[in-house]
């Protein structure tokens, strides 16, 4: 385990299924980041929380912390939540550099990505059987 | 207005700044499908619903409409809600054709947007001063 880590926040769900895109997105990064801690935490209804993970990387050592929330849009739970949250592990963990990033929605490269998912979504369902989901 | 639709279906949320992100992918989709109806509809806590917009599409003549779930995790929402959904609005509108494809975050090309970005945010937030959020 290095010294840094990268944990990516998401929101959360009932249905076990729901974290299988955020599973793979921990294991892609994981892949290409080799000297650090890469892991998932979530906001709700899944573990571990937050405050859980960042006391387990405390423990082992970790020295500095990026958080990155992996959410479309940036509402209430990356305004607000999440920097609460932040404060709060901050004065708990004066040792530990904790440090976020903006939601990856916001991001130009996911946004053009998904624009071309959706441009090839019109096309893709035309083609198809009538149905779909 | 063209004779086909495209809906992109997102959860929704209390603050207006949420919906940003998902304003601007529809005016990127929007600008690369000139011949199409390109809109937004929301799973809860902002308008217009998505049987208000099918409806809306509907009464304007469109023939064909497909939605595209603008979701990360393919949990509940959109496993479940929106299948039941979409059987409502098409046995509402039988003359309507509604298709549906998976969520944008199940595609690999998003997966690997957001593992760069992911992958960035390590390097990104250790250049930048303490603090962040």
């Amino acid at each position: 385990m290095g010294q840094r880590a990268l944990i990516l926040f998401a929101h959360g769900a009932r249905a076990a299924s729901w974290a299988a895109p955020f599973e793979r997105l921990r294991d892609l990064v994981r892949a290409r980041l080799p000297g650090a801690d890469v892991s998932l935490a979530f906001l709700e209804l899944m573990e571990p929380s937050l405050p859980a993970q960042v006391a387990a990387l405390a423990a082992a050592g970790i020295e500095e912390v990026t958080v990155v929330p992996v959410f479309l849009g940036q509402g209430g739970h990356v305004l607000r939540d999440l920097p609460l949250m932040l404060d709060e592990l901050r004065a708990s963990y004066p040792a530990l550099r904790i440090d976020a990033v903006g939601a990856v929605g916001e991001d130009p490269d996911v946004l053009r990505a998904m624009t071309d998912y959706c441009v090839g979504a019109l096309g893709a369902a035309s083609a198809a059987p009538k149905g779909g989901v």
